[in-house]
Formats: structure tokens, C-alpha cells, sequence
């Protein structure tokens, strides 16, 4: 089967939540869905099945090995997509946008943890992404699945390096807010939280790269209350968006 | 090397977090620390080996293909504790305290899951979970890596069950607040978010059960503003433990 090629990637969906996503949004193309031969019955993977003939799309039935190898994911639930890969958003339009909410990715590599923040980030109502070409987790397949249909309906856009992004999006007016354990304003008296604003996020362990943390126009922490010193970047991210979100809903 | 056995387990710790704060906090005893042969040098595997040190704790040098067997996980990044288990709190003194605030964990059986919520509910300020014998993840390799140390400081009780658990909460007037998609009252208006109170939180898809959904007190959603329907269950103990912490800190 050839394989498509975006920037992005993307193109393999493993995952029960990303396929019936992927089939319900109907936002790109789907070539094939393959499903894991004598698996229990599943009303899920019934459900892809359903969802699969509606769209006119194949569904294939084969070994659960042969799924596990494509998908490259530990547990692929017995079911991938074959779907045309993710195209990337442009960066200007996304910080153009009115009511911008963006997250800037700098530096996760880890793809569970990348699939998560974009999760979080729809699910909050954010109005893109952005992430860097080079020294990042793109849209692997262990990605796809962790965004569980995420990359489906947020919009995604690829910079050269994030400072430079990051200065694009001030140009825009676009607040750029970094989140950094040192940071001295809290995440809860983000004064531009209800603004047009981009929560920009850093590797776990590492944070936010110097030139990221100098870019960002406002330091913002989420309050520590326990003996550990962080949180995990994904659970960083629904703090800080979910705290964007009930700002801008008030 | 025998292996000890508590009910939690927690005698297996993998992951350089974790065996970090295994040392650093000294609340129970460390057999030895294994640390992969030939990585390339990493300042946080010295800075584990000195803490081993200091603590008289010795430290082997394995191969790393024996570090994965025993961590059983993925990742152990090249370094595992073998640890006295981790002793469960008492259920009754986690309802008595006078600040409590707990996760209560129905069915949460994912131990990457598991263990990340338990980090998000330390660093959030959780005074102690409640999880149930059966039925649910428990301190395998997985979730202590997971959790990053938070088994270190976090008080967890074992319950038979987790409705007859709620009713113990409830009786020592500990709301309990279940997390539910279809909950009315948002996790953002949660009139008893500043009192004493206990978060459930139910299996990502299955949700809270029928009988846990009945006995809490209060069912509280997370207002989603995407398209996506649902959270993963640690990015939603995220977002309503550091809402339950910003509430008690006001």
C-alpha cells in the first residue's frame, strides 16, 4: 500500500476513538479501515464498521498482528485507518483569527503526550496549533490515536522554529504566554487569558528552550500544591486551557 | 531477588522521576537501585546514583534488557528501584481529616492512566486517593512510573468497594463530587469545591458506574468546547483538581 506523505504525517489511524473521529468528521479522505480478525465482538468496532460502509469506505478484515505492525502502537484496539494525511493549517490565518486560542508545542517529542495536549486543546476550544518541524513529535500513528480524533477538527500549523512563530504571533496581537515553573504570574490571574492568546508548552523535563521562554510576552505558572515539582505536559496543558476557556466564558 | 508484596505493590520503580523522589523522600525503604550499563551520560542518572549513595542504597549496574524485564514497561530510562512496597493508608483516616480532599478512582484500569492521575491529584494538593481492591489498576511498574513519585507522598486507601466507600465519605460529610459527562452542575461552579470534598472519577468510555453515579452527592461535568465528547480521565482530574485547589486557595 503506498504510503502518503504530508509534512504532518498522520496518514495511519490506529484506535477506536481516532477512527470513528476520522469517519464522523469526514474531513479527508479515507482509503481503508482494517479491522482485527476474531476479536470479541466489540459494539465499537460495529460501529466503525457501520460507519465505514456509510462513508463508502472498505473495511478489511485482518490478522491483529498485521494491524499492531502498521499501526506501531502498542495497542492499536484492533482497528486502523488508512486516510489521506493530515494537511497543515497556515500559521498567519491562525493567528489572524478573531477569537485566536492557540497552543504552541515547543519541543514535545514524546507523541503520546503530543496526541494529548491536542486532545486537551479541542476539547477546549482552542483554535489551532502550532509546532515546529525539527525536534518534535509530528503526526505518528501513536500520536494519532493519543489525539483520539483531535487532529480531525483542530487546525495545525508547522513553523520553521518556535521564537520565530512566536514573534509572528505578537505581530498579530496575539498574546504569547509560556508556561514555565518559574513564571510569576499565576495561570489563574492571567490577566489576558480572555484576550486572543497562545499558551506556548514545553518539553517535559526540559520546559520551555531559552529562546522560547525570552519570545514569550507573559511567564505564567500553574500553582504547585503537593511535594512534586511538575506536571505532566499534558496535564499542564488542561490546566491552562481549561483556565482559557472558563475565562473567555465568563 | 524475592519479591515483596503489599496489596498496592509499588515494590517495582522505574523511571528517573520516580526513583528521584523514591530517595529523596525516604518514606520507605530501598532495597537497591539498578541503572542500565553503557547510556550515554546523563546528569540525572549521576545525580540518582549519589542520592543512592547517600542514602546507603546500593546501586548495580545491569544490563539494560534487565531493567526493561523487571520494569516491565516500555521506558524505564535506563534506571529502576526495588523498594519495600507501598503501604495503604487507612480509609477512615483519610474521610476524618479535617482538610480533606481526595480522588476517588472507579475502575480506572489503564496503569498510565492511573498513575498520572494519582500525580495530578499530589501536585494539586489532594490530601489522599481511594481506589478499589478489584477492578482497578494498582502500583504496577507502569503506574508508579507514571505517577513520578506521587506514591511517595500521596496517602492511598484500598476500598472493597468504591460505592460503599462513598457512603463512608459521605457520613464523615466529605461531599463527594462525581465526575460525569452528563453531570448539570459544571466543575467551574462547584459550590463545594472550598469544603471538604472527594472527586470520582470514572474508566475512560465506561465512565462512572450506575451504582457510583447514584451514591455521590453531586455529578459535576467539564464544559466541552470542541467537538471532541470526552477527556482523558487524567487530563479531567487535572482540570478539576487544580480547579478544587484554585477554589480552596481563594
Amino acid at each position: 500500500m503506498p504510503r502518503s506523505r504530508s509534512e504532518l504525517g498522520g496518514d495511519r489511524v490506529p484506535g477506536r476513538r481516532a477512527v470513528r473521529e476520522l469517519l464522523v468528521a469526514g474531513n479527508r479522505r479515507v482509503r481503508e479501515v482494517w479491522v482485527a480478525r476474531g476479536r470479541d465482538t466489540d459494539p465499537r468496532l460495529d460501529e466503525i464498521a457501520e460507519l465505514a460502509a456509510d462513508a463508502g469506505v472498505a473495511v478489511k478484515l485482518v490478522d491483529a498482528e498485521r494491524v499492531r505492525a502498521e499501526a506501531r502502537t502498542e495497542s492499536p484496539q484492533g482497528v486502523l485507518a488508512v486516510a489521506a494525511p493530515v494537511e497543515p493549517a497556515s500559521l498567519d490565518a491562525l493567528a489572524q483569527a478573531k477569537d485566536a486560542f492557540l497552543v504552541v508545542l515547543d519541543g514535545v517529542t514524546d507523541p503520546r503526550n503530543f496526541g494529548a495536549v491536542l486532545r486537551v486543546a479541542e476539547t477546549a476550544g482552542a483554535t489551532g496549533a502550532v509546532v515546529p518541524r525539527h525536534r518534535s513529535a509530528l503526526l505518528t500513528p501513536a500520536a494519532v490515536k493519543a489525539a483520539a480524533g483531535a487532529v480531525e477538527h483542530l487546525p495545525i500549523a508547522l513553523a520553521g522554529g518556535v521564537p520565530a512563530a512566536l514573534d509572528q504571533l505578537s505581530r498579530a496581537s496575539v498574546w504569547t504566554v509560556g508556561l514555565d515553573a518559574e513564571g510569576d504570574t499565576s495561570v489563574f490571574d492571567l490577566t489576558v487569558a480572555d484576550q486572543r492568546v497562545a499558551l506556548v508548552l514545553g518539553a517535559e523535563g526540559r520546559g520551555l528552550s531559552r529562546l522560547t521562554r525570552e519570545r514569550c510576552e507573559v511567564l505564567a505558572s500553574i500553582p504547585m500544591r503537593g511535594s512534586l515539582e511538575s506536571l505532566n505536559v499534558a496535564a499542564a496543558a488542561a490546566v491552562a486551557c481549561f483556565e482559557v476557556a472558563r475565562r473567555r466564558a465568563e
